[in-house]
């Protein structure tokens, strides 16, 4: 397959570290290109190459990145997920374990009595788990491991004959440890088809760069990040790095946890590939090997890695720390809905109460425990919260486990705990609503019983209704209006409303119409009377987003006409509407034929923008701090 | 000391897990309390504690957690750690090595030809490792490991004489192993001496809560979660750590990685300590033991605790995703100063060529290059751009590199790299300002030299400058105006204006008088017509800041006038001022002696206003997308 060329910008720092790095060890010709399979001496020992791929699919490359070479024992890993996804862990475990031997990769390590190879990453261990991969002959198992590896690599690989024959011809050594499996009953047949099917496996055709997206694979839980297709079931990528961690390195392992700390695994072809788990894949290609048969340049490019970039895996990120994206209470936020002057001031008062937090990042424990145990800790002060979960990755069992355990906490105690942006966590989602509903007796007036909400605002404007259906009971926001009631008209005498009543009719409108379109020149100042409309924008994405809800005795089209601006948004009613057009050229006549009433109006329209102004400073003040 | 009652609330779910944790292991009596030393033989089988520490310095806590024993062997990663402190990295490995054994904890473990012992985990290694910590007596070394330990525990320790004496009287083995250090010049005086002083350390008593603090010191870097004190340089935790991965649980090393994937360790007396690195500190203590020497119940809390929790460490979040706090550019995000139409109209037109980067948790590689490659991906369309470190916990060597060569290679190509709330972050404040100055041909204008920002706002406001100064080179938005050019009496006759002046008299402020005061009365518009004036609120921290800075020909005050409310904010002189204050009451009286007047001026604070709320919704809108 041809690769496309890299996309990778020339000024980028990495790209010229990585070049930085390639030249400090070009000229680095120690150690010997491995001759105990002939095909492998043809090798160039100058051939150098390094790849390194993050868990959004980039690949950094430099040198013979793209040399292929045969894959050798870093199959072995790849071999050992494959069979604990084929025969299941507990089968897997009682035939290969998983100490380390301290010992050389072709050691016979197995364990005294059992005969069971001490690991899956020495040679008996690797012939062990191939013959646990599925398939009835050696051509099966090497098929579903060239399917597999495939995915790992994001292209399809091949077998390189020649060295597959050469393997074939002089691994006296390994088929001495076939027979030896055998006899343990490690085998239940005949060695020679685990043997030809590992033979064939570590003669698989690969590239540094192929290396490092199938590192890069592990380090994103088992999928592919060029591709995004799943290699391996994600509860199976941490027994495979641990193996990696502890075994992957051959006698090498301690020096190498120590000094690299990265779960790894080198071949005698040279290549080296490494993980830094939730980050990054790395491959280092060049075929000089030391005395352990780990690649001279590999380890070294390795070592400088992991000390210069600080990868060390157990040197990590704080996650907890950023789990918080923005605390806030519904005096700060507010839904979008429109509230009239009573109800808004009750949320001003009242509103500390209802809680806001949007969460960001992977929820794992440690960040889920800092979450849960800030929400916990404003129990006293809280009658409900929200959670938001628009900027969550990924929400894991523990996690979902401890929100579900804090709302049933919540709601036992009369209060509520609901969750917004839920979309991308369907088993969460589920989770929440199989919870069982709890029927807290104090709550009995007019509880919304969602516990879950598309957006933020929508769960905004869920707390608001059911602060103030306890606290303004009698509030009927959404009844009609006479014109004579509207605000606007506030302030004038009857006369006055009698006469502009006359030159205005009403427009009504269906649930669903648009009212105002985006983009139309703004000639009118709409009354609303009755039902309620949404002005509503197009995000870039074309979602479409509500900027606000307006209810009877409100007003809307104002800003445009003031500004002399076409609409900026549209205006949906949500129900039958009934409102009045108010045309700019009515206003501006009123200046000769009713400088009073005109005046009124504009004092009207003065005192509604003021307000959205302070309400709005309110709320940048607080997504800027919060 | 006296030990303070948890605060932990009742209704934690975490609080309850454990108690479920603790309740599925009470009753298990598998094991044997450790009698090779008469002292140990004393414990009572059933005691039995779980602590969890977070990186924050809340604990956790079930059971028996502070009922006091001895460390034992969990001294020997610490004791490790004080030894690479004391003496440098090479000096240690020159004596003692880094690889596990495979064998049991009072192997003899030494490598062949140099006598070293194979790693700091086994009595052999911690007898060494002893020997290295500072001190010529006993005495000495004992104190600087009781006050280091201490700091880690975040309480005084204190050892346990009876056990100590114990130890010293029975520990023939030991004895045997210091004398073959001695042998091998391993150690280079009498062994006495470390014997001695490793028979105190292994007796230091502790709880496990103290464990479970000494576990997060490591996984907060250091640093005692619960105290702010550094127990143990940064660089010196992951080698720590490493050795706990490889050799913490000597032969069942590969089977805990496996299983529980944290770096560990145990002591004869049954504690258990594991660090989940960046996140948790986690002790058990029971002190029956397996035939390993490990605590039974405190392998099985550890192993469920891994799984239940998802703690293994080569499963981590991934941070990369969430180091985006919000992405904007100049159109949609604004500095606080108010521009005039042109400039805004230019704002709005070539705004997007300026981008927003708010960055947030710590900066490491992973998170870095992620952020490094999609700021270098948006150069093409960008004429500079600003990184927010506001909610940056942290920023490594490697990150800081890489935002400096990013720098480097954009002011190469003539654009603007700049840094805001960078305060927290001095070391990379002054690389910043280190980095040789870069002249560029295409920027010699009017460029700001400035690298930093004290915070989002300036930052916005200099590439707002900038831009204004290159495309409307002639604006002259800080020149003084006449009340006639005055934007509020835009509209009006020279007789209208005339009239109104008459009646207004010019008040003049020095730079930072404070002309409106949050919380009075509001009686007055304030018309600037030479200096300026910022708007500012006190934030709940007591912090100041700011809403909004005026030029002249600009106004104040109305939204309060307006609304009827009191003074929302402060306004400030930041310059000599001079401005005209228009009382509510003359605007009043305007409704009739000059209503056409009144009408002009309502209109125009109306436009205003209107403009107002269109820009903060755009920015509302933006910060809730962003």
């Amino acid at each position: 397959m041809e690769q496309p060329p890299t996309e990778m910008p020339p000024s980028s720092p990495i790209e010229r570290y990585l070049a930085r790095l390639y030249d400090r060890y070009a000229g680095l010709d120690e150690g010997q290109v491995a001759t105990y399979i002939p095909e492998l001496a043809k090798a160039d020992p100058r051939w150098f190459g390094i790849s390194i791929a993050t868990p959004d699919g980039h690949v950094y490359e430099v040198g013979d990145a793209r040399q292929p070479f045969t894959i050798q024992s870093i199959s072995k890993p790849f071999a050992y997920g494959l069979a604990l996804e084929d025969r299941g862990r507990p089968r897997v475990l009682e035939k290969i374990g998983v100490e380390p031997t301290g010992e050389a990769f072709n050691s016979i390590s197995l364990a005294p009595g059992t005969g069971c190879p001490l690991n899956p990453m020495i040679n008996a261990g690797a012939i062990a788990t191939t013959s646990l991969v599925r398939g009835d002959t050696a051509e099966q198992k090497v098929q579903r491991m060239l399917d597999v590896f495939s995915t790992y690599a994001g292209r399809p690989l091949q077998i390189d004959r020649a060295v597959y024959l050469s393997e074939r011809e002089t691994g006296h050594r390994n088929r001495a440890i076939g027979h030896m499996l055998r006899n343990f009953d490690i085998l239940t047949e005949d060695p020679t088809t685990a043997l030809d099917a590992y033979f064939q496996q570590c003669s698989i055709e690969v590239t540094c760069r192929d290396l490092a997206v199938m590192a890069a694979t592990l380090a994103n839980e088992g999928v592919n990040p060029v591709t995004g297709e799943r290699a391996i079931e994600r509860e199976l990528v941490d027994p495979v790095m641990s193996v990696m961690m502890s075994c992957g390195m051959y006698d090498f392992a301690g020096e190498w946890l120590y000094w690299v700390g990265l779960p790894a695994k080198s071949g005698v072809a040279g290549g080296v590939l490494a993980v830094l788990p939730g980050q990054l894949g790395i491959a280092v290609f060049s075929p000089r090997l030391d005395a352990h048969g780990n690649s001279v340049r590999g380890i070294r490019v390795c070592k400088d890695l992991s000390t210069e970039l600080n990868l060390h895996c157990l040197r990590v990120p704080r996650a907890a720390r950023a789990v918080m994206h923005g605390t806030f209470d519904l005096v700060k936020l507010r839904s979008k809905r429109v509230r009239r002057e009573r109800a808004r001031r009750l949320l001003q008062e009242l509103g500390g109460r209802v809680k806001i937090y949007e969460l960001q990042g992977d929820l794992m424990f440690g960040a889920t425990e800092l979450a849960v145990r800030k929400i916990a800790s404003a129990a006293a002060l809280t009658d409900a919260a929200v959670v938001d979960l628009k900027r969550v990755g990924r929400i894991d069992a523990t996690s979902a486990d401890l929100l579900l355990r804090l709302t049933e906490s919540w709601e036992s105690q009369g209060k509520r705990l609901v969750f917004s942006s839920v979309q991308r966590h369907a088993s969460f989602d589920r989770a929440l609503a199989e919870l069982a509903a709890a029927a807290p007796a104090g709550n009995a007036g007019a509880p919304d019983p969602r516990r879950t909400f598309v957006d933020l605002d929508s769960a905004l404007e869920s707390c608001e209704n059911a602060l103030l259906a306890r606290h303004l009971p009698g509030d009927a926001g959404a009844l009609a209006v006479t014109l004579a009631e509207h605000d606007l008209f506030r302030g004038l005498g009857p006369g006055a409303v009698a006469a502009l009543q006359k030159r205005l009719a009403p427009a009504r409108f269906r649930r669903g119409d648009v009212i105002v379109h985006a983009g139309e020149p703004a000639d009118e100042i709409y009354l609303l009377t009755e039902g309620e409309v949404s002005v509503v924008i197009e995000l870039a994405g074309g979602q479409a987003k509500r900027i606000a809800t307006l209810s009877p005795g409100m007003f809307f089209g104002e800003l445009a006409v003031v500004r002399g601006t076409a609409r900026s948004a549209d205006v949906r009613a949500d129900s039958a509407v009934t409102c009045y057009a108010l045309p700019k050229s009515e206003l501006e006549a009123l200046e000769r034929s009713d400088p009073a009433t005109r005046a009124v109006l504009l004092g009207n329209l003065l005192r509604h923008v003021a307000e959205m102004v302070a309400l709005l400073t309110a709320e940048v003040t607080a997504l800027l701090e919060g």
